[in-house]
C-alpha cells in the first residue's frame, strides 16, 4: 500500500520508534517559531538549558501579537526577545512584519521539513506541505536544542475535498463545516490530509486558513500536498528553489476519511461559545452586530482582505456598528495598497489597524458591554475578546464584510446579489515584492557570543518545579466543567498578555474570570489538584496555563480528557495529567475535597494510580495517558529538568 | 489705531464687558468640539440641564483618542457618545476619521468664527483665522447650550515671523522656539497672533502645529490670519464658500511683540521633562533612542508625514528603534497613500498605527523601561507617555525620522544631505478627495426627539458639588511642586482614560504616580485642601483633574500660579481656586497641616481671604484671581448649579 504524505514527512525525520498511532515516535524538528506574548519563557528555558546557539535549520522569533504597548512591560519583553534571539542564532522579524504564520510560510517555509511553533496554529504551514506542529513553549526550546522530539505517532485523516466553492463562500467555510462535523475534540490524534480535486483548486491562502483552524479540531495538524499551487505560491515570493513537489502515493493508506463536497457549503458560522458550534449564516436569527474584525492568521490574506473590499466596495460599515481590519503582513498590505483594495476599505469607513494578530486574542477591540462580535478570527470562547459578556461569532472575511454592512449577520450574496461572481475572480497575487528589511538575521556564530541579553524588570525567572513526591495527599482547588480553554485558565488581553514574562504577577490572575477566587485559594492551599471535565486545557498553545497553576502549587489535573497541547504542557511542567479511568467518578468529587495518593512513584511506571478521596471515603482510578519519555519527564519533575540532564 | 485680528474676531462676538485685557468679558460661541476621553462628562452636564438640543450653529463629537479598546469601558463610552450626540443635535466624527483638530479645521472651521473646544489643542484651528479657545468640558456643556461664555480678555501679542525656514526646519521649531522664549507659562493670558512675512508663506498645516502647540505657552490661544494661504486650504477641501479673508489692521495695536527670525532656526528638541526645556538637536549629547513616534494633532499633516517620509525614504528604521507613525485623519492617509509615501514609511520599516491620536497621550506605544522616546507630539512630561520612568523628547517629523534611522538624536541634514532641499519642494495637497462617510449628520429635531441614549455600566453620573460653607476648617492633602501637570493628577493612558467616565473609580486613581497616598488620604481626610507651586494643573484640558480631586472632598487649591484651563475647570467643579497672596508663604506649609478658613462666604466677594495655619500657629493671605462671573460660579458651587439657575 502507498503511503500519505504525512507518513513520508514523518519517516523521513524519524529518529526512533515505530510509526504505528498512539506509539511515541522521536523526530528530526527543523524550523522552529515563536511568537512574543508566548515566547519569554521559551526562551528563558533555552538560555536555562546553557548551549550556545540554536540547533535548528532555522529559528525565528516573531514579534506580532502585542503591538499596543499599554505599559513598559511588553516592549521590554520585545527588547529581551530580540537581545536573545541575536545571542543565540535566531531571526527576529520584527513588529509591523506580520503575524508568524503567515510570514513563515512566504518567508521560510519550505515542503516537506517540520517546524514545531509556540502557536496552535502553527499548523498554518500545512498549508505548503510541511508538518508543522503547535506545541508549549517548552517543547519549542527543547526543539531548539536539536534534541529529537517526542510526538505521539497521529492517525492520519484523508479529506477528500470535491466540487468548487460557490463564490461567497471562503475556504472558512470549509472549516468550520470540519468543525461541525468532527467537533472541537474530534481531531484529538489525528493528522487531516487534504486531497482532492476541491483541494487542488485551492489557493495557499485558503488552504492556510483551514490547516490553521484545524488546531480548532484538537488535531496533531492538517497538511495539503506540496502541489502546483504551491509552487506559484514560492513563484510569488521568490523562492521557486525552495519548491518540490511532495504528493500522498495514489494508492496511501490512511486511519480515517472524511469527505466534503464543496459545491454543497453555504456561508457559514461558528455561534457562542464554541467553534464547532456550527449554523449556515442564513438560519440564525438576525441579531444587532456591534462589532467586525476582519483580520487574524486564519483570515487576513490578500484574497481574504481584497474579497472583503469587494463586498464593501460602494457601501458603508453600518453607522451601529465598529468594523475593524488587520491585514496579515506588510507584503500583503503593500500589494493590497497598490491593488486599490485598502482605498476601498477606507471608503467604506473600515478602520484599518496596524498590521499583527491584534483583537483576536484580546489585544484590543474588546467588543463593548453585551456586545455581538462578528470576526474572521478563530476562537470565540467566552472572554476570547477581552469580555465575557460578549457574543464572538466566527465567519469568513466576506460574511464579515456584508454583516459590517447590514449590521446584523449576512453573506456576500446579500449584498452583491448576482454580482456575487466578481468574488471568484480575486487571486492570489502572482508576484510580491521582496523586502526583508524587517527581518533581522542571525549574527555568526562568534559575534552572537557577544551580545548581552536585555532584560526588563518584569521579566522574572522561569520557576523550575521540584520532581513529584512519592506521597501526595492535597484538596480540590477547582472544580471545572467541559472544555476549559487555555483563555479560561489564562485569560488573553492587552494587559494579560503583558505578564506573560512575570509567573508571580500573572499567577494572581489564574482563572481569573473563570473562578475569580482560585489563585487565592490555591495559593492558600499550598498543593493542591484541579479536577476537569473533557478537552480540558484546548485553544490556545500558550504554557502558562500550566506553569501559572504549577507555580500556584497544583500537582495534578485530573479529566475526563486533555487537549494535546496542553497535555504536553502540563507534563513539561511538572504538572501531572491524570485521566478518570472511570468518567463517573468525576460526579463525586468536590471543591476543596481531600485527595491522597501513596506509593505515587511506584504507580505512575503503571500508568494506573489509585486515589482516596479521604473527604468523602471513597476510591477511584485514573489514568497517565503518557508514553514512556513523557512518564521520564513526569518522574524529573518536567522537561527543563530532564533535558539538563539529556544534553 | 487699528485693529488687531483678535479683538476684530472678540468683538463681532461680544455680548457683554469691556475689551480691556484681564478683564470679564462674554462672548457667543459659534462652535464646540469634544473629543471621546474627555466628552463623556461634558455630555452628562449638558443632559442634566435638561434643554432638547444643542444651541450651537455647529457641535461636532470627536471619537479619536482611546480606539484601543483595552476592555468593555471605552466601547460603551463610544457607544453612549454617539447616541447621546444623535439625541441633542451633535455631530459625530466616527473612530478611523481622524484627530479632532485636524478634522474639524479641515471639514468645518470657518475664518471668524469663535470655537470652544473640550481640548487644549484647540487653538490649533487658529491656523484658518478661526480664535478657537481650549476650555473644560463644563465650559463646552455651557457653550452648547447657547449661553454666551465668560472670557477674560486676553492681551493681544503680535508675533511678527521674518526669513524663511531652512529645509529640514519645520514649523514645529518655531514653536519650539517660542517655548524657548515665553516659557510654559509665559503666554498665560496671552493670544499670540502671528503674522508678517515668515507667516504669511506658512501653508495652514505649518501654522496649524504653531497654534496647536501654542497651548504649552500657556496662552488663551493663538491665530494667523485668514488670507490666501487659507483660501488655498479651503479650495483643498472644497469649501471655497466657507473663506473670507481676515487680517489684522495695518496699523493694528498690540499688547506685546515678539519677533522671530525664521532663517536663523536651527533644529529643535525639547528635552525632558518639560516642553521649554528646548534646545538645538545639534547639541543634545547623543544618546540611544527606543522609541520614535511621528504624528498627533500637531505634527501629521500631510506635509509632515510626506517629509518624515522623504528622510525615511532608502533608509532603514534603526534595528534598536521602535517607529510607529499615525496620520491624522483618513482623508490625509488616503492621499498620502495615493502620492506613494506611505509605501515609502512602510518599506523603510516604519509601523503605521491606526488614524488617532494614539501615542500622544499613552493610549500605547508606552516606551520601554527607561527608554528614551523621541515623538513629535506636544507634552514631554514625567508619565506622559505611560512610562514615569521613560524620557520623551519633542521635536519635528524630519527629525523625528533622521532619529529613527541613526538610533540617536539626528537631524534631516545629517540624513539627506545636500539633498535636503527636497523637503522644500513639499507642498500642502492643491485638492482633497473629499468623503465625509464617517461624519453622521445632525438628524432633524422631531427625529433626534425620539432616540434613546445608550449608557453603558461604566457610565457613572456626573458628581456634582454642594456649594461652599461659611466655616472651613480642613487638612493638607498633597503638597506640590511647580508645574504640576494634568497628566499628574489623572494620568494618561488607555487604561486610565477608560475611567473617565466613573469617577468612583477614577478617582481612586488620583495623582497616582505624582502621590499614590493621596486618593486613600485626601478620601480619609473627608474635606481637605491641595497646595500647588506654580502654573498648577498645566496640560490637558481634563476636567477630570479637578472632579476626581472634587469627589475626593478637595475644597480648595491654593497655588503660586494656576493655569487657564484648569482654574476654569476648578470653578466649574466646586473647588475654590486661591493664589498665594505672598508665594513665600507656600514654604510654610506641610502635608496634613489643618488649615481653617472662618466666614469664607463674606472673605470670597473681598477677593482676599485670611487663612488660619492651626498646625502651625500662623496667618497667610490668599486671593482670589477669579471674575465676577466666577464668582457667583464659586458661590453656586459649580457650573452646572449655577447654569441651571441661569437657564
Amino acid at each position: 500500500m502507498g503511503k500519505s504524505l504525512t507518513h513520508k514527512i514523518i519517516e523521513s525525520h524519524l529518529v526512533s520508534g515505530n510509526m504505528i498511532p498512539g506509539e511515541e515516535i522521536f523526530i528530526k524538528v527543523d524550523q522552529t517559531l515563536t511568537h512574543d506574548i508566548n515566547a519569554v519563557m521559551t526562551y528563558l528555558a533555552f538560555e536555562a538549558v546553557g548551549i550556545d546557539r540554536v540547533r535548528t535549520e532555522c529559528s525565528v522569533s516573531y514579534l506580532d501579537h502585542n503591538l499596543l504597548y499599554v505599559d513598559n512591560k511588553t516592549p521590554d519583553d520585545h527588547i529581551y526577545l530580540q537581545s536573545v534571539a541575536k545571542r543565540y542564532g535566531v531571526h527576529v522579524s520584527r513588529p509591523g512584519n506580520g503575524i508568524c504564520h503567515s510570514v513563515h510560510v512566504a518567508r521560510f517555509g519550505v515542503p516537506g521539513k517540520i517546524s514545531m511553533g509556540g502557536d496552535s496554529h502553527t499548523p498554518h504551514g500545512g498549508s505548503i506541505g510541511m508538518l508543522c506542529i503547535g506545541v508549549g513553549g517548552m517543547d519549542v526550546a527543547t526543539a531548539m536544542t536539536g534534541v529529537p522530539m517526542r510526538l505521539t505517532m497521529p492517525k492520519v485523516i484523508k479529506v477528500n475535498l470535491l466540487g468548487v466553492l460557490k463564490p461567497g463562500c471562503n475556504s472558512k467555510d470549509i472549516i468550520l463545516e470540519m468543525l461541525r462535523r468532527v467537533s472541537i475534540k474530534g481531531g484529538l490524534g489525528n493528522v487531516y490530509e487534504y486531497v482532492g480535486p476541491g483541494a487542488e483548486a485551492l489557493e495557499v491562502s485558503a488552504r492556510a486558513t483551514i490547516a490553521n483552524m484545524g488546531a480548532e479540531t484538537g488535531a496533531t495538524t492538517s497538511i495539503f500536498p506540496a502541489d502546483e499551487q504551491v509552487r506559484k505560491f514560492l513563484i510569488s515570493q521568490g523562492r521557486e528553489q525552495d519548491y518540490k513537489e511532495l504528493l500522498p502515493d495514489s494508492d496511501a493508506e490512511y486511519d480515517g476519511f472524511i469527505e466534503i463536497n464543496l459545491s454543497e457549503l453555504e456561508p457559514l458560522i461558528s455561534c457562542p461559545h464554541q467553534p464547532d458550534n456550527v449554523k449556515r449564516i442564513s438560519e440564525v436569527e438576525k441579531r444587532p452586530v456591534q462589532q467586525v474584525f476582519i483580520g487574524s492568521c486564519t483570515n487576513a490574506s490578500y484574497s481574504d482582505i481584497a474579497k472583503a473590499a469587494l463586498v464593501l466596495k460602494g457601501h458603508q460599515v453600518n453607522e451601529n456598528v465598529s468594523c475593524t481590519c488587520a491585514v496579515a503582513s506588510k507584503q500583503i498590505y503593500k500589494k493590497l495598497m497598490q491593488d486599490g483594495y485598502i482605498d476601498m476599505l477606507l471608503d467604506a469607513g473600515v478602520r484599518m489597524l496596524e498590521i499583527a494578530c491584534g483583537p483576536c486574542c484580546a489585544i484590543g477591540q474588546t467588543p463593548a458591554t453585551k456586545g455581538i462580535a462578528v470576526r474572521t478570527t478563530n476562537r470565540n470562547f467566552i472572554g476570547r475578546a477581552g469580555n465575557p459578556t460578549a457574543e464572538i461569532y466566527l465567519v469568513s472575511p466576506e460574511s464579515a464584510a456584508a454583516t459590517a454592512i447590514t449590521g446584523t449577520f449576512a453573506t456576500a450574496e446579500e449584498i452583491l446579489g448576482i454580482e456575487i461572481g466578481k468574488l471568484a475572480e480575486v487571486k492570489e497575487p502572482k508576484e510580491y515584492k521582496i523586502d526583508d528589511g524587517m527581518l533581522i538575521k542571525p549574527l555568526p556564530e562568534e559575534e552572537a557570543l557577544e551580545v548581552t541579553v536585555v532584560r526588563g524588570p518584569n521579566i522574572k525567572p522561569l520557576p523550575v518545579p521540584d520532581a513529584p513526591q512519592n506521597y501526595l495527599c492535597a484538596p480540590i482547588s477547582l472544580k471545572g466543567q467541559d472544555n476549559i480553554s487555555t483563555d479560561d485558565i489564562t485569560p488573553a488581553s492587552a494587559e494579560f498578555s503583558s505578564m506573560r514574562s512575570n509567573i508571580p504577577l500573572m499567577s494572581q490572575y489564574c482563572y481569573h474570570r473563570y473562578a475569580p477566587d482560585f489563585a487565592a485559594s490555591a495559593k492558600a492551599m499550598g498543593e493542591s489538584i484541579i479536577i476537569g471535565g473533557e478537552n480540558y486545557g484546548q485553544g490556545s498553545s500558550r504554557e502558562h496555563a500550566a506553569i501559572n497553576p504549577m507555580y500556584l502549587g497544583v500537582k495534578a489535573v485530573i479529566a475526563k480528557s486533555i487537549a494535546r497541547i496542553h497535555k504536553g504542557n502540563l507534563i513539561n511542567h511538572g504538572i501531572i495529567p491524570m485521566i478518570f479511568a472511570n468518567p463517573a467518578d468525576y460526579d463525586g468529587l468536590e471543591l476543596e475535597d481531600e485527595l491522597e495518593i501513596e506509593n505515587l512513584l511506584e504507580q505512575i511506571p503503571t500508568r494506573t494510580i489509585t486515589i482516596k478521596n479521604k473527604t468523602r471515603h471513597f476510591q477511584f482510578d485514573v489514568k497517565l495517558e503518557i508514553t514512556d519519555n513523557e512518564m521520564e519527564v513526569v518522574l524529573n519533575g518536567g522537561q527543563l529538568t530532564y533535558l539538563k540532564k539529556q544534553l
